[in-house]
């Protein structure tokens, strides 16, 4: 534990005793510090004291709307999903962890007896329990109970903060993977916003030789760069300017452009990506701008362009540890805001988060 | 050669000599039979007396309206390329064909030297010279000159008619390869014309153990109950009734749909396809309807349903020659009305296969 | 229930009463039917009341040997694996199953947590209990408690007894997905016991348009001609023939062989498998019948025939359950011999399996 | 051309005049410098001036034996198959390449037509004319006629003897590419001669998170580990200490291997790969060192390791190219001796070739 972390565990401690406090969202945009009753630990359960969680684009959905997509805040529910901590108590079965590792969280605890979990989709599980999606109960408490199965022990040269980075992470790990990226998969990666840059750090782990990437603001653009882009291209939001922005995309890959990844959802977007990859390449679908979409599809579709999309993710934290561990992914530069745990902080990371521009990724230390 | 084929032969001799001929389209809704001159025989080459030609919804495109797609006759054109015929002479370096074989055509000579045909999906050839399509002349003449590669030889047991009938089934056995359709896959098809039949008669011979069409039409959907499919659901043209029809069409299948063809491409026909089909599935999009469409696709990328295309097929004959050799599909039924190579049948047989309805492959006997 | 079975039911209650009896494996060649004690009924699970379960090679050589493999029989154990039932009780988390259900078992019940079971691959799950395989008890036995999502509902047109076949045939059904039979595999088959014959009937069900099978036994080739092979070889047990019989196989197949099944496992049906399938197909080792082998492994590789090999099966119930319900595969004739679940039946039924012969599947009705 | 290169040009025009010369391999370990005329220049053809070609140990193996595998040196042949130069002229029909364009050689032309070409496998063509491989003559020339689609044009940032070194790196990205590995694929890698080095570099620049090689040469394994091996392990030759020294390499590799190349090819290297091995994982053999192979295949099949081969390669210059472009892969090291294309220097080269040891790759300078 560094200084600064225990710093912080000493401050809450002070603040809250040791009873277990958690980050209740109970109205929209209203949080509320209270008592967290954990359920108990069952035998294959850990309980892990949490230490770094993010803030995803779906927890500012259900802080401002009570919902995201079709799931629904019908009553106070404990939010925060990307998260990291330290083991504090290990069931009676648990053999892989002991007290004191630090382990990442992977949120979502699929059934494992559907049709889905035993043909290894698990992420397309009906009766999936994930964390801080209503009902389920969230992380951004001080303690949590989850399966072991689903706490991934950090290399000792992987931080605390670095693992609750490993939840988006595993969207862009799974993006490629649904994509098929690989050594000679040259990439276009649309939107470069959080889950456009961690998609384009998997790109990049995956060999792709050339990852270009497109935006309508020129600051998360330069971030791109920064970050490991080879090109990018600033676009307008005009749906007009597709083909000619097509053209200037093309010209910047020099080649075929094989992967597409559309991380905004809209007609725009979506267009441009059918419109600027190459004839049997792929589209991947990962913003959810839009339910319904009105796009070129029959002209893709006749280059053999196939559109794939993502539910989250699924075996990917393993990858993740490895990526991590071996430095070909570095997530730290992402975290752009921290918080503490405290009612005074809650608010403000959540309004940091949801006004977007700077704030990549902000994150909780507990 | 049968009798039937004897007369014809005898007959078309008689008519136009020995001189070779061909159904050249000089203008819309205009055919002429006039002689053709044949490009050299090349030594990988053979010369193919053509004796069965079915016209196919491309040809009579090009007959309307001089065009297809993005493909424009600028000049006239042999028409046709759904094409069986026998051998008459072969190139200098031929060792697999001999003079009679009973042949069917594969239509597209790919060039075999770009990243496309070196990597397998030769149907994305840019290069691609294809019968009947321009500006490349077509198969509906006495004799055509083509690659011995692209000829195959037809199993004892099956007809040329037969033979000319591997093109269109080739569309439906490459659909039902994109879509990857199995002993396990459960599949809807949208559209009982003639490639939603051939799409119908692959996916059962791939092992599909239900397949259920929609059509708008009762009487297309009788032809495709008595042609095999298990079911049929009977569609409105209307975009509001998607969602009562998906429910309908569901509980037909009775359990998961995995797999959905889209043989028509209307927006009304991809909704329902993309809202019909199961978590994890695919929709293969064949029908070229409209090229810009107004479709919930990101509902159906969040359940990680795959959209894939087709673009012709490729590695289909030696398939299809299987599949009619072992009797697993019968396509004879397919074959509605039969018309002679003479100037007075030319615009009948195009009309007729214009007209749709009950006629579902007119076939020339040459 | 049929008559025949509820008369089995009957004499069953006279002979133990309603306490539950099962065949306990206590010594190498001795079978007891004596009381067991079923574990308690958890809220995913099932108590079944077994009504058919098959005898296994596996079953045999536990048997004889008190081991099969690595599995070494250490203390009594029930005996049995390959059964169907009828649904007695259902725990109170159970939704998909009620009482008077006909449900095919799968035996085996993996951990769900570790990665081999999170990816789709469970049947590699190192904790995996398997009914009948030491140390797990098996399921000859009037009643045993099973896992919900591991009993199959039987369709309607499908008898206890197919249901119970299932085993075997997934065997057979994983080897052609390990193997990627379909619609244009070509395959051969060296070895026409049970597994063999569970393989042919698979394979034909993929689509495969033809299929060979070899053996040494006249007999066991009659009876796969009429199960369905399209062509048999009889072969010899000398390696000298390895490339005469080559030669005659590859003669009657009449083209490439895509892909080999070795259901045997020795040194000659490796070598006669390796050498007779074409570049770029598959051999498929099913049959264990040597660990350390002596074979032509580098010409092979050489031509990129992959060797692959199959453990178990995984997710075949509910794709046994559509050939059976469409009649794509008949098991029916494979139960060769039937025997009841009395003390006196108990070693003749093993003894009956164990000398092969004219028996290919023996039969337990409860 | 550098100013080196352009030393070599002028020697050898001052030897040789403008003829085109070319080594000759007329007898075992007989190489001689002769006059070598030109096959005409077809249309799709380019005539290319050799600046950089390698030795391949198949070379060597001609060199020896006048034969290699299957391959039977019966008449004078030229040698030679790894290799780069400059265009000198073009067929009429030539677009993509110029008078002056710096490219690598694909060595082996395929016939276009078959099915193994038509379905991207066309390494496995049975009508490949390869460089170098009897009765093809080679590359080791001033000028050589090539099909322009194998030629492939260098960045700006490769040199010639760079690329000419594509050729063995295709090996390496070939066997990755069908052992599958990927960002999660942890490797091991037995024998580091050359191809186990080039094994090594695909390995990585495709992703994998650790390999670790195996050799019984302790100056190999130093010199693998100065070229980027993660570990290294000094293995004996005896057969018996397989168990020993696989445990010692899981030790090594502290998690699951997932795929292990071969690169040697005896019974010793591929039982340690086998045993080495975890289920579910792949045994890719690449060396060939015995035809006949002793080796517990059994246990490996039932742990569902697949074993698959290669052959040569297909479709791997353009990857090849980005991997040296991006400076993903840098096979400058690799190359330990340089000849000039002299009658003196012609056996020495291959004599230091054959004798391994030090010498990684002996190239020569046109």
């Amino acid at each position: 534990m560094s200084q600064e972390e225990e710093q912080y565990q000493e401050a809450a401690e002070q603040e809250y005793g040791r009873q277990n406090m958690a980050a209740w969202l109970v109205a929209a945009k209203t949080l509320k510090i209270q008592p967290y009753t954990l359920p108990p630990l069952g035998p294959h359960d850990v309980k892990v004291r949490m230490k770094a969680v993010g803030i995803c684009g779906s927890d500012v959905h259900h802080f401002k709307n009570m919902r995201c997509a079709n799931f629904v805040v019908k009553k106070p529910m404990v939010i925060g999903h990307e998260c990291a901590g330290i083991i504090e108590e290990t069931g009676g079965q648990v053999k892989s962890l002991t007290v004191g590792d630090r382990v990442a969280l992977e949120p979502g605890i699929s059934c494992g007896r559907c049709n889905s979990c035993r043909t290894g989709r698990y992420n397309l599980c009906p009766d999936m329990k994930f964390l801080g999606s209503p009902p389920t109960n969230g992380s951004l408490a001080n303690l949590v109970v989850h399966p072991a199965n689903l706490c991934f022990k950090l290399p000792d040269n992987v931080s605390l903060e670095e693992g609750a980075m490993c939840e988006p992470l595993s969207v862009g790990v799974h993006a490629c993977r649904r994509a098929g990226v690989g050594p000679d998969t040259r990439v276009l990666i649309i939107g470069a916003g959080p889950i456009g840059l961690v998609t384009m750090l998997a790109a990049r782990a995956f060999g792709a030789p050339k990852v270009v990437m497109v935006d309508v603001d020129e600051s998360r653009l330069s971030f791109a760069q920064k970050l490991g882009a080879d090109g990018t291209i600033l676009a307008s939001t005009s749906i007009e300017e597709v083909k000619v922005e097509v053209a200037e995309i093309q010209k910047e890959m020099g080649d075929s452009i094989n992967v597409s990844f559309d991380c905004v959802g809209f007609d725009k977007t979506m267009s441009t990506a059918l419109s600027a990859t190459a004839a049997g390449g792929k589209v991947c679908l990962v913003g959810l701008g839009r339910s319904q979409m009105n796009i070129p599809l029959t002209p893709a579709a006749a280059k053999e362009i196939d559109v794939v999309g993502i539910f989250r993710y699924g075996n990917t934290w393993p990858l993740c540890m490895e990526l991590l561990r071996t430095g070909k992914i570095d997530v730290k530069p992402l975290i752009t805001h921290r918080f503490g745990f405290t009612q005074e902080d809650m608010e403000n990371a959540f309004e940091t988060s949801a006004q977007g521009g700077t704030a990549i990724k902000v994150m909780f230390n507990l």
